[in-house]
């Protein structure tokens, strides 16, 4: 017996992969929780914690932790290590692929950031920010605006997305083209690790070089290697003007061309680029009838351009010298620049629809993808044939292209439903992503993996690069207690 | 015996951090090593690969393997580490901490990568640029140039170091305030890890959030976790004009009040921003009397300005209009516009020859720091009465303002010598970096850790971060092969 004991232990020391059998978060973790906690830090979920914006997993966790500060997060954190007991990071349960539930397993604890929503503080002068990881980012980018700065992080749930949900996502949206991802705009964190230890590294520094970036592996790690509290933030110089126009292009290689044009004759002052196609206009059309538009028929493809100016520019006359150059070339065919700032609000509004309008019809599958830049046109083209020969569908393609980033997505023919494709699925995913794959782009763009995509990672993610992730995943959290199933499935 | 044996095992299984003794590499492992790779692919190590620019230490290698291509590069990692040897990657050598060289422990293998220079592809419309990590920074610069655009890391050394070591470092420079650091400039890497594998990152997408950012991981870790084999790298548009002003400025607080008034005129056109102590042109006049200065006295302080301009402005407007609020505010009081390209590269050439008169004076000590943006002046102005109560020495204090990063370099006084100082120097040093410290900055902003500074990190570093760095470190590298001795010293 004793040899034998010995022989498997020694298995499980050297087989790092082997399973961990995690505890469920119960009433009498949460009676022996709650002894370390102050009163009220502890309560039962409520529903919206157990549910996500597309409506395929519901949650199983019976408690939400709601810490004051970050010694209380590390207090729960350490609980958990102790217990063995699963923890998902929550923020404003905005995540599109699951990643903030889990839906099987064990019931895990959720570790709602909602208490902490300070602004330690604003530093105009280095244009750094340091925010409490449970500030709304709608509320971030006001503080910034009253410093006379911009955060320049901007998507459509602003308004209810939390900051440190969407560093821990490495969030992407409309300003990435000129601003960068979210974690280009970080500067230092401060996140407990999954051992319950604080790491404080909110440092406002532009330059650090000192040991590894721990900050960009917590960054898009999707709460699986710990829990982010607070971060220091980039703020920039707000422009001093900027310019809008709405345009019909003549086809996404157009579009291309367009950008091309605007980038050589303004660099980076080109800050959003956003194709759509004419399906996003005919779904507001067919589900929010309400939302104004500015075509009697919408163009097939057409792009919102956004550029933002230093002093000594003005936005119209340059808007006006790209777009003649443009319609000389035959990229442009019409377009509409906006005259106020309310009206560029009324092109953004209309870009910034089509995904409850999506939401609306409901898409057979979603796929949120990127692609090098120069394939694009092909990647379309080819996309929607090969589709197209599957079934009758219809397609709403649009997004960042700026940053090759399209939100393609697949739905019933008019007069049809989601359930009567469900044994196209699976085969509408895989067209699209093996296509993307063999283009040389990514099946997830800026949503990430959660728990949705976590057989795409295995199936397209460099053999390499799994093992190592594997390998830190194991080496900063060996019971696998952070947002367990989600990014990484268990071997 | 045998369960003692068995006891061993375990104690070490468990006890990640049990030391691992490294094989030296000799002629026994060279003749086994060749026996895998094509003829002239091992050498024996010349001097200059022995030797760093700082002259501190001495490589003691006796062999540099020269792989043509990534699966060479593999080849030796692999052969390390199964023979448990230890292997430094190796790029142009400039590095200014030791990363480069080991002088004590069993000799390391040499990996250089100079004869991976190629510059794969370019992707002008795409911005991107795909090359080898052998590649020169200046040739790289110049690819980008060819296809009319920017690869905008630049320093001092950019004409011999090369690619793969200024990501594996994360290289700063004089850019950093506009385009980052060159850690901001990489879309993708590829990569051989240390058990041997190659990871193939090399995608060439602005979004891409599919697991954890084993990039950011590689770049900055100065080749303790893998060798660099090449980079994806981001171009950007060139400024369609530049304008280059050499100021004297009151102080250095009216220096950070020239920069926040230049950036809310010109927000991120500001893309260089240096300053200066007169320190540095008394040690140009000493030194390098054929460098002609642009003052018969230079001032106290001065800082070379750049911006970066797109189309519709003209840089002499935009100077003259930023001098005359800053002359107006007392800021600046007196000043220099470049008229020609050929005068602002001589405005830069004295700002680069600072550090190479400074070689020539020989420092006591040489500090690397950055400092939160606001916190300068009132370090400046501590750090110089600190350090004149220690003794009678001279200060050339100078950098990327802009970055909030100071070169502070301590000297001899006037007619004595380096080694006068020899007693002083560790509290010379300890005073600088305490001083760093408690006003929230950083003992190293862009050189690194190499072995210089492994105790500062000890001492300085957050304490769960490096526990995380070698959990990480042991994870991916459990033996310790690649670059033995740098950034984390063995427990």
């Amino acid at each position: 017996m004793h040899s034998s004991f010995v022989y498997l232990y020694l298995q499980d020391l050297k087989n790092k992969d082997a399973p961990v059998t995690l505890s469920p978060f119960d009433d009498t973790s949460a009676n022996a929780l709650a002894k370390l906690l102050p009163p009220d830090t502890l309560r039962p979920t409520s529903p919206h914690h157990l549910e996500e914006p597309r409506g395929r997993w519901q949650g199983r966790s019976t408690h939400v932790a709601l810490p004051r500060n970050t010694q209380e997060v590390a207090t729960v954190v350490t609980f958990c290590a102790q217990n063995n007991i699963g923890l998902i990071p929550y923020g404003g349960g905005t995540g599109l692929v699951g990643g903030q539930v889990a839906s099987d397993g064990p019931a895990p604890l959720l570790l709602s950031l909602e208490r902490m929503t300070a602004i330690r503080a604003t530093y105009p002068l280095e244009n750094a920010m340091i925010v409490e990881a449970g500030a709304i980012l709608a509320d971030v980018q006001s503080a910034a605006e009253d410093q006379n700065r911009l955060f320049p992080l901007s998507l459509a749930s602003e308004g209810s997305a939390r900051i440190g949900g969407l560093l821990a996502c490495n969030a992407g949206g409309t300003n990435v083209l000129r601003y960068g991802n979210a974690r280009d705009l970080v500067l230092g964190l401060e996140a407990v690790l999954p051992d319950g230890q604080i790491w404080n590294g909110l440092k406002r520094l532009r330059k650090d070089n000192t040991g590894y970036d721990l900050r960009h592996l917590l960054l898009g790690s999707e709460g699986t290697l710990g829990v982010i509290t607070a971060a220091s933030l980039k703020l920039f110089p707000r422009p001093a003007a900027q310019g809008t126009a709405l345009l019909e292009v003549t086809s996404p290689k157009a579009a291309l061309d367009l950008l091309a044009i605007a980038r050589n004759q303004l660099g980076d002052c080109v800050t959003g680029f956003e194709l759509m196609h004419r399906t996003g206009f005919d779904f507001l059309t067919e589900t929010l009838p309400d939302i104004r538009q500015p075509w009697p028929m919408p163009p097939e493809w057409s792009v919102l351009l956004e550029i933002s100016l230093p002093r000594g520019l003005d936005p119209l006359d340059c808007l006006t010298t790209l777009l003649s150059d443009a319609i000389d070339k035959n990229l442009v065919s019409d377009g509409l620049l906006a005259q106020s700032q309310s009206q560029a609000a009324d092109f953004w509004s209309l870009r910034e629809h089509i995904p409850l309008a999506n939401r609306a019809i409901s898409a057979i599958s979603s796929h949120d993808i990127s692609l090098p830049l120069s394939a694009i046109p092909e990647f379309i083209a080819l996309a929607g044939s090969m589709l197209s020969a599957l079934g009758d569908i219809r397609i709403n393609c649009f997004g960042h292209l700026g940053d090759g980033n399209l939100h393609y997505n697949v739905f019933p023919a008019l007069g049809r439903d989601r359930a009567d494709y469900d044994a196209l699925r699976d085969q509408i995913i895989t067209t699209v992503h093996d296509l993307v794959e063999a283009m040389d782009g990514s099946f997830s763009a800026e949503h990430g993996i959660g728990r949705l995509k976590t057989a795409d990672l295995e199936r397209y993610g460099d053999p390499t690069k799994i093992a190592a992730m594997r390998a830190i995943k194991s080496a900063l959290d060996p019971n696998g207690i952070m947002n367990p199933g989600a990014v990484l499935r268990p071997l």
